[in-house]
């Protein structure tokens, strides 16, 4: 089955509201099997939503048209889609008025005459019913197509969804479903990824793959279509074991999972503990290591010393190193990493120094430039790299190379 | 002028990625007066997209097509576009090929030949270059229908949409502008502030006004419809003055401005610096403010003691203190401030101790419990507030009620 989503409303097409519904939606469907194949957003015309409905009828079997049933003049998604599916005259649905008045009760607001039209249903429509809101979800069919109205408001939209539409669409999904598996990759740039993991057709013989760079990395994505769960696993799961073996050295964590996840269940399985020295990163590395619950357990503490002074006093990095190689050195990152180890009784000491930017860069030290150093019971690894010149950029991108060195330690020790 | 904006990706179909892009460009378009009426998603898959240009074409003067542009086999925007705008055979762009070179050199990775075909470029299209990333934006142009082809990263297509196709599209537009004018506040509820801004009809007069309540504040946001500029940002500022009359001492900035951006003016204006001690917030003070280009110079240093040992040794923290009342307690927020301020030599210092969740609340206590403290050259104030149970919001919640505390003694002070 073939599903389109139409998002209707001004606010969507002038960029004030995200459309997050889309994404959910296609999210939700395809997890069932049902292929979305187009989504079109849409203003509050009533020409231009027509358009999009005859559009959308000839490519799908099934339309899911969200928002534009408030109580406004400029709601008008009611009354085009009745129109277009010859839904026949709106009658009063008395359960729905009475849900309405009850919700309005609850909340001590007055109810308006505007209100009352929310409970006006078409004639040859199914009501689909929106417990936590005023108006109803409504269900058109013509010639075997069908088309959902749902209300724009997310909870509201979700709700009905899972009460009503997704079990309605489950049947008739013919069975096909997708589901989807993540591989998450550090330390590699996406062609040289691309070049490990040939030839694609092998992966691509259980399902389809996508490479999706980001800040923190590449994100491998194998979708595969199928009729059973069961063979739908077992071909990820094949298609995974062959990037796994082409390029698993790469691969850090798997679909939702993110680095300092991974590494702080490392560090807690080894009884170990860290300690951070930020000076480009500017706390980030410490805000993410203790975005993950129970953090507490490994993470001790974070320096974030920006000002050559703190970088002396709190990690005793030499004054005179500081003064021969600039702060922004593989000498001064090294014993930022080695201070935060002492100073701190820690196993580890994870430090960054660099050049986020805009401005601060020369010549000899362009911006986006960044030391990371680690110091280890054993020794301290350095790295050096120039990314680019967005300061917000590069602090990810700066955090994520020290917290791949980090994670690489952990898996090379012992 | 109208447009139309599609996007291409089976990333936003399947719901792992929301479109972002199209509501950033459908606000940035409306803003210089092009008419946005429809937006498509699509994905990777020739002939969909192909369907979408046709379709497109017949409705809009400028097509925005992003993503579809890397190195991979499932990249394949460039050549649809191509064929169907018969913009001529691929030529090596011996310009964008150099600055590829370049990119990859200065971050110290290899260049495979995948990236090369990324400096393709078909004979009749335009190149809009994208100072960021590896593969360059394309404008084509047939009958006098033009389409803009551009990369998927955010970031990327942000910076070729306003070094190039904006001014580009500023020539052509012409149409009624949308332009919104953001009062950000904090420290005051959603519905307090409402009822100080009534009656509401007298600011949207003179344009239309959306309260947006988030973690870091409630925003108002007026939005104004007009054929010129000047009348549009004078019923803006009309209006916005309305608002502070009637609510402007919880208004702390405008538009894009962060909280953590007027401190950094404010302090680098005062000549005043900064230390931040986290326990809770565990760095994300501190990497708010290091987000700030020239945060150096007034951002000394941040202390991440997220164990109470760190608290006594970095910061000074009496053991009885911790041992009578708590790490979470006001005593223990007051050191930390204190020790943070005394320590570095700054004029201030702030300081977070709570519980984020989700777990370590107890009925005392509870998960969501924070106690801030802000030590200055007069005193130490703190606070304390109980906030929700989810450990991410909680910290972003923490960190603006410190930040927010800061910046009212900025204001009152001198």
């Amino acid at each position: 089955m073939v599903a389109e989503i139409i998002a209707i409303g001004d606010e969507l097409l002038i960029g004030q509201i995200v459309n997050t519904n889309a994404a959910w939606l296609g999210g939700q469907l395809s997890g069932i099997g049902v292929q979305v194949k187009f989504m079109t957003t849409v203003g509050d015309e009533h020409e231009h939503i027509r358009t999009c409905l005859e559009v959308a009828s000839k490519r799908a079997g099934m339309i899911i048209a969200t928002g534009g049933l408030g109580p406004t003049h400029d709601d008008i998604t009611k009354k085009v889609v009745a129109d277009f599916f010859e839904a026949g005259p709106m009658q009063l649905d008395q359960k729905v008025l009475a849900h309405m008045r009850d919700l309005f009760q609850r909340r001590n607001i007055h109810m308006t005459r505007n209100n009352e039209a929310q409970a006006l249903v078409p004639l040859r429509a199914k009501v689909l019913w929106n417990e936590m809101g005023t108006a109803p979800g409504l269900l058109f069919e013509k010639d075997g197509k069908y088309c959902a109205v749902l209300p724009g408001i997310p909870a509201e939209m979700k709700n009905i969804m899972r009460a009503s539409l997704l079990p309605f669409l489950r049947e008739r999904a013919g069975g096909t479903i997708i589901r989807h598996r993540m591989l998450k990759t550090y330390g590699i740039a996406e062609s040289t990824l691309a070049e490990k993991l040939a030839p694609i057709a092998e992966i691509e013989q259980y399902g389809k793959l996508a490479s999706l760079p980001g800040y923190h990395g590449v994100n491998l994505r194998v979708s595969v279509m199928g009729s059973s769960a069961e063979e739908v696993q077992r071909r990820l799961t094949a298609a995974a074991e062959i990037i796994l073996a082409r390029a698993g050295k790469y691969v850090y964590g798997f679909d939702e999972e993110t680095i300092e996840e991974v590494i702080g269940r490392k560090l807690r399985e080894r009884r170990e503990t860290l300690a951070v020295a930020e000076s480009c990163t500017g706390g980030l590395i410490a805000n993410r290591l203790t975005n993950i619950p129970g953090s507490s357990d490994y993470f001790m503490r974070g320096y974030v010393t920006y000002s050559n002074e703190a970088k002396i006093e709190l990690l005793g990095v030499p004054l005179a190193s500081i003064t021969q190689y600039g702060a922004v050195s593989e000498a001064c990152a090294k014993a930022m990493a080695e201070g935060a180890r002492m100073k701190s009784g820690t196993t580890y000491g994870l430090a960054t120094t660099g050049i986020a930017g805009p401005s601060g860069g020369t010549p000899d030290k362009p911006v986006g430039l960044v030391w990371v150093a680690l110091a280890t019971p054993e020794n301290v690894i350095t790295r050096h790299i120039i990314f680019t010149n967005d300061r917000m950029i590069n602090k990810e991108r700066f955090s994520q190379l020290a917290l791949g060195m980090l994670y690489q330690a952990l898996l090379d020790e012992k």
